[in-house]
């Protein structure tokens, strides 16, 4: 019965779910507002061409792609990154900079599917464009740690690197930019014997080599303290001191504006995407063993997409890494049954008179559904208390000739007589107290 | 430079537009929470065969279709109702009833782009199943009021309808269900000629005709006397005779909770979708000829896809319409930039305590950006000014002795020192006042 499943790779939020993704959701957007990054929202379908353009072979090689009924080679989006380039290229070139811009929603990719890994995923998307000043390194990180806030997520733990420290050596070596693409891909798969390897057979001197040995063992959480490690094993290499003296600028404005932020400075931690020029990080939680967000300075993006010149730093957050991290830490989300009001009828000839009261505590913005299975006041009673209602409106005939209703507190189990004129004000009163 | 533009029919929203569709988003999810709707999400990506399998022939030559790297047929969803009757008929089959769902997302079909009509588009959906009763019918167009009333949008119309009455003289013709089904999609058309002679070319008896003509013709705003007419003209065909009591109750309890609500009743009104079953209705605004949303009673549309016999009634929701129509009626939205703060260091060393003041503001939950550019103060407050941001912090040396920065309204055009630890009472406070 393939009518009634999902397709391979998909899924469905139902209501607990849904709630707590469309929760991180706007919490993303909340920090959006808060930073004042503008939102755009670009298609899921884009042109095959520039969804590949940039995208690297794993990637394209996984992309939904297809001819539209026009013929058009085209796919869907399997990242954020191509349009919001082609955005800024075109639509959006002759703004005036910084450039600060948001955009969250769902992304699809032909991977194969594991526990919290779907072929339609989805991501929130912060880039600063224009700066290339290390408060706007800063920035992105401090917006992250925001939301991870935000999330109420605990004991995130922060990556950062700096591409710019080891493509400063191997540059300085006159090492070819393949070759530096292929360096940086073994490094962000963690294979750093094949990377060693990979730079001596280009032709790198020995000097070279035991540098960058040294370099990607510097590790440590004592930010200042690692940094100043940095700098001692790249000394003579002028583009990696000065990568080195960037990467303190950015940690220092992080960490006197962030008490309560957890970083590690890793000087062999490289993202594989070809663009990145900077600071790059990434965010761990220790129950999970993959990124949930990563980012990074890259100035020569918008470029390649036939843009101006534009510096830029960036980064993406996965919302259901992000919701799977909230549900391994059992972090809490609100009720979503929290003082809602069911109103019943106690006969046919008071639904006009239950509706109307629905409107009425629906206007002071009171969730309220109205009983219309028609079942008997027991009966509904039962069924509201099961789905964890926290009031009942009775509606009956001997109460409404003194213009009055049963206010049932589900929670406590007591009632009252309440005049209807009066009805917002006694449930609000009863929202006040402590619940048992 | 196909690189650069969006695939033919798709569209970007850039932030201004963004943030009105988003403001929508968040009205139709206010409703639901409103009206205790539980939030479900499904995927883009469906089965072919589900989403064709009682999308019509119009819909279905226009999906968006193609084969998975899997080799499975699968297309993007052109409407939400196939989603949702898969997952009532599996998912959700146990749930006890009434059972009420929402959703908004993006939809697809490859349609002959037009002026607000696009290949990728937006709905809510509201579902309401289990009930039978004329009060869930009310509950959905009282929504739709109330979704309507959220987004300030002026003069809508219910243009109501019920299938019922039109089926009602047919099948008491025994005019079978495929002729009965040719006809609803002719009145739905406004094809009215076409659609009597259907019927007599089908056999019907002249009587049938005459009524039919009759009943057809019988429209107004006047709900109770319009109901009153058509009741007149189906006497003798109880099936009709009986959906119009139903409709009579669904806008009696409508018209006694909503008091600002402007129905027309029109008794030739049929949705062209076979598995309506009962009450239809769409909402109109004056400056717009197409529906901003539609719906309406379909008992059987689960049981098409397999699941149990469920009474329901649901609505969708035109996210685009809606946004067109209340740019088309000018409806205001807040102003994005209110209250907004850019904080400026007079010189680089003041970046850091930049960055902490900034963080500081945000945790009151003050919407603020930090100059980024390196520009001077004059540069910085100019750019500030032009793009509508309302107050500037100037971090300088000497107020910064005194643990004091310059607060400089951008609006109001003054300025003054005001010590850091005061600088979120004073911000507030000056939120409070009227602008010029």
């Amino acid at each position: 019965m393939p009518l009634f499943r999902t397709v391979r790779g998909m899924r469905d939020f139902l209501p607990e779910e849904a709630e707590l993704m469309k929760y991180i959701e706007n919490k993303t957007r909340e920090i959006a507002q808060l930073y004042i990054y503008g939102e755009v929202i670009t298609p899921v379908v884009e042109s095959y061409e520039l969804l590949a353009a940039k995208a690297g072979e794993e990637i394209r090689s996984r992309m939904y792609t297809f001819r539209d009924l026009g013929g058009r080679m085209v796919a869907l989006r399997p990242e954020f990154t191509a349009s919001i380039a082609r955005l800024v290229a075109t639509k959006l070139r002759n703004e005036p900079k910084p450039l600060r811009l948001f955009c969250v929603g769902s992304l699809y990719r032909y991977d194969e599917p594991q526990r919290g890994r779907f072929r339609e995923f989805w991501q929130s998307n912060y880039e600063l464009m224009g700066s290339d000043k290390p408060e706007a390194d800063a920035e992105i990180i401090m917006l992250t740690n925001s939301l991870m806030n935000a999330t109420g997520l605990k004991n995130c733990v922060f990556r950062v690197g700096h591409i710019g420290v080891l493509r400063g050596i191997l540059s300085e070596e006159n090492l070819k930019e393949k070759v530096q693409n292929e360096v940086m891909q073994l490094l962000d798969k963690k294979q750093y014997d094949d990377a060693l390897k990979r730079v001596e057979s280009a032709g790198a001197s020995k000097k070279c080599v035991i540098v960058l040995q040294r370099v990607m063992k510097v590790k440590g959480s004592g930010v200042f303290e690692t940094i100043k490690r940095m700098k001692r094993q790249v000394r003579g290499f002028e583009r990696a001191v000065s990568a080195v003296r960037n990467l303190y600028e950015i940690l220092e404005l992080v960490l006197e504006s962030e008490k309560k932020i957890n970083v590690v400075v890793e000087a062999g931690f490289a993202r594989g995407l070809e663009y990145y020029t900077g600071m790059v990080f990434e965010v761990y939680v220790p129950e999970m063993d993959i990124a949930l967000c990563g980012g990074g300075r890259y100035d020569k993006l918008i470029e390649l997409f036939g843009g101006e010149p534009t510096a830029a730093v960036g980064i993406a957050h996965g919302l259901d890494r992000i919701m799977l991290a909230m549900q391994k830490q059992k972090t809490l989300t609100k009720a979503s049954k929290e003082n809602t009001v069911v109103i019943i009828p106690v006969k046919e000839e008071m639904k006009k008179e239950a509706l109307k009261i629905s409107q009425k505590l629906r206007s002071a913005n009171v969730r309220v559904e109205v009983e219309v299975m028609g079942r008997k006041v027991a009966k509904a009673l039962e069924d509201a208390d099961r789905r964890r209602i926290s009031y009942a409106v009775i509606v009956g005939e001997k109460e409404l000739k003194d213009g009055a209703v049963i206010l049932r507190d589900l929670e406590r189990r007591e009632q009252q007589k309440v005049k209807i004129e009066r009805i917002v004000e006694t449930i609000e009163a009863a929202n006040q107290k402590p619940k048992r």
